[in-house]
């Protein structure tokens, strides 16, 4: 067995923290801007160091490659993401593109014999913090594979056309025009001459923590579907309307998720995971009665059966009156479970278990780059475990010695792959 | 008995609901609007046609008078506005205004005898809905009146220094300048030369009309407090943290909302109105769990004992763990009930029954410019049915001929006032 250098995984970790440093232990490090720019210069001037081939591909995704024993052989790619929200963390993202990196460091500081062409990648926007949404390049490079209803959302047109959230009018396209990254579309990521892409992240969540394992062996991401819920109201004064009289939309929700609460944890699913996260009010003056809140609801759980009955309970929403407040239900959207591929999830198992690393098969509640991937070409996926399951936040944190051991289980995976 | 007249009435309801035509059947007629200086011509307009005498003050509150008989009287002074909020109606202050310049012209179409000068008032941004706060100009002309604590809120700097909501530059000092109503400190209404201020408002809510009465007879405004609720959670991944360990913000704010409903419901006092308007969430991210909720409490009543009964529910929640969520209350801003002067009260209430009007006494559940004038010299309300309690929104509505009783009410109250 393999094992990848604390002492270099550490220089790495303290490195990169400092590109986009918020000042108070985070970062904030959004796609394209300068300080992306200052980590993706890092990435090119250490893998210049090894020896490696940088490539950009026109939506500036980056290719640090170093060559295998086999001509011809299909590259193993280990991709992740240089860019982080607003005030978050120095892990989630970058965490898999230093693995990447210090896998194909120990690879070339012991040289050891790959008849694959190694790669280590950095996708572009996967945050989608300053220019929606999320996953934006892997919903691009894997556009032809992905299922209609996705692929239709990432069109590329519509991508360029993404405004910045902060000044509203700068377009993603713009920021890549400038990026001295964008390069070439025939460098992008594509199943004819790459053979197998992994991902390593933190687990964002308290799982792996909470059972005290070192690794994750993620074996799909989470099938899941987003729905807003609407109560009608009337807007009318705060001091002058009876409340036997009110159609207070406000109170109506409110009414409505603690129902929602109540039935879904009937369901006695411990596993599964839903969360009302935005909420929107109007005309949201406090001397007006609201006439409209619409909240989302986000349901997760691998099983279709179970989504299915949770679903059930908000569909019970439709068209129910709540406090003389009508409730309206609709789809935002949806994704089936996405698993990823068997044989590369058991070289990660295999290698976790080889190198002596406490672990645990487990499923992926977010979104990342390796479920598109994982339409075009095989795929997987490695936890490390979050702090207190805290991400994209400052306090997010894993250990040295944890990222050291997600690197040495990628490194082993990898050479598992290039043996087959 | 002297009466108002229908025709000329319903000709003004027409006019001015011309000026901000929203082309919805209401209007958009922001303060110092090139809508609102429309409204203010047709009132300068036909005041002059009646031979009033036209002042501006440097607030551009204006003041069309007809002079009395008696040398040095005092002037009895008819206020309200002429600016809405956002797609409001066409009654909410115009009303008022339009009844001041109908009791002008009834009295100069039947010279109808007086010894004190008689005065119809414009006052400016009652609403504040284009500069924040509302009830400006009576906040700065009673200023030296009022409670220490809103008098503080009303300074003139301040004022003048409020930046709009829409372009977040210009001032209502900007706004000020730039109007050829603003004019002279002196003309300010004032306790010296004037002995009286009524105004007539819409009901704004369905008690009237749920009585089959025609006229409100306004005794106070009621007291009222304003607290932000907070509940502070741990804003973690929507995907990734099992449900036992959120600290979910939201969640924990709708079960405090129907926990208080239900306290305060158990009061038994169907009068007492309270409003949770305005609910802010942090960091609103379908895919984040809030870590923040925000929101207000608006409670009204006449009787301090039972706002304290409310207040004690409401701190309940101060300290309190919801979900593991931590509660905190602060109070926004109070005011106790004003009463109105309780002969110009009877003035109204004797005068309706002389006319033959039906009608009751009825409390104010929303601010009005007389509840600062009330400090300053006495003062009182009347009140016209709102159909189904609406205002602040396009079906507003109240018929020709209750604008006109309310006109009526209005012009023998006043001739009242004047005999005294």
């Amino acid at each position: 067995m393999y094992k990848c250098s604390l002492d270099r995984m550490s220089d790495k970790i303290n490195t990169f923290a400092k590109y986009g440093d918020a000042g108070h232990g985070g970062i904030t490090r959004y796609s394209l801007s300068p300080e992306a720019h200052q980590a993706r210069d890092e990435f090119v001037k250490r893998m210049k160091a090894i020896g490696a081939t940088i490539e950009t591909d026109d939506l500036a995704n980056m290719y640090a490659t170093l060559p295998g024993t086999e001509p011809n052989a299909k590259r193993i790619v280990m991709a992740s993401h240089v860019d982080s929200v607003r005030n978050g963390g120095n892990y989630d993202g970058i965490l898999g593109v230093m693995v990447g990196m210090e896998v194909l460091e120990t690879v070339a500081a012991e040289n050891i014999p790959h008849k694959h062409p190694l790669t280590a990648m950095i996708w572009t926007n996967e945050e989608g913090s300053l220019y929606p949404p999320a996953m934006m390049s892997s919903g691009v490079v894997c556009n032809d594979y992905l299922p209609e209803a996705i692929g239709k959302k990432f069109k590329l047109e519509n991508m360029l056309a993404s405004k910045s959230v902060l000044d509203k009018t700068t377009t993603f396209g713009d920021a890549l025009n400038a990026s001295p990254y964008k390069g070439d579309k025939k460098n992008r990521l594509n199943a004819d001459e790459y053979m197998a892409m992994f991902e390593l992240h933190i687990e964002q969540g308290p799982i792996l923590e909470d059972a005290g394992n070192e690794i994750g062996v993620v074996t799909c991401v989470l099938g899941m579907f987003n729905y807003r819920i609407r109560f009608y109201g009337q807007s009318d004064h705060a001091g002058t309307t009876p409340m036997h009289k009110r159609q207070d939309a406000l109170f109506a929700a409110a009414k409505a998720l603690c129902y929602m609460h109540e039935e879904i944890d009937k369901l006695g699913r411990p596993e599964l995971v839903y969360t009302t996260g935005e909420i929107v009010c109007h005309p949201c003056v406090h001397t007006v009665i609201p006439d409209l809140i619409d909240f989302s609801i986000d349901v997760r759980h691998e099983d279709p059966a179970v989504r299915q009955q949770v679903l059930d309970i908000v569909k019970s929403l439709d068209g129910k009156v709540i406090e003389r407040c009508r409730g309206e239900v609709e789809l935002a959207w949806q994704r089936d479970t996405v698993y990823f591929d068997k044989e590369l999830v058991e070289f990660v198992k295999q290698s976790a278990d080889e190198l002596g690393f406490k672990n645990q098969y487990i499923p992926s509640g977010a979104g990342h780059d390796a479920q598109f991937a994982s339409y075009m070409m095989p795929t997987t996926m490695i936890f490390v475990p979050s702090k207190d399951g805290h991400s994209h936040c400052e306090p997010e944190f894993t250990t040295p010695e944890e990222c050291t051991a997600g690197a040495s289980v990628m490194l082993n995976a990898v050479l598992k792959a290039d043996k087959k």
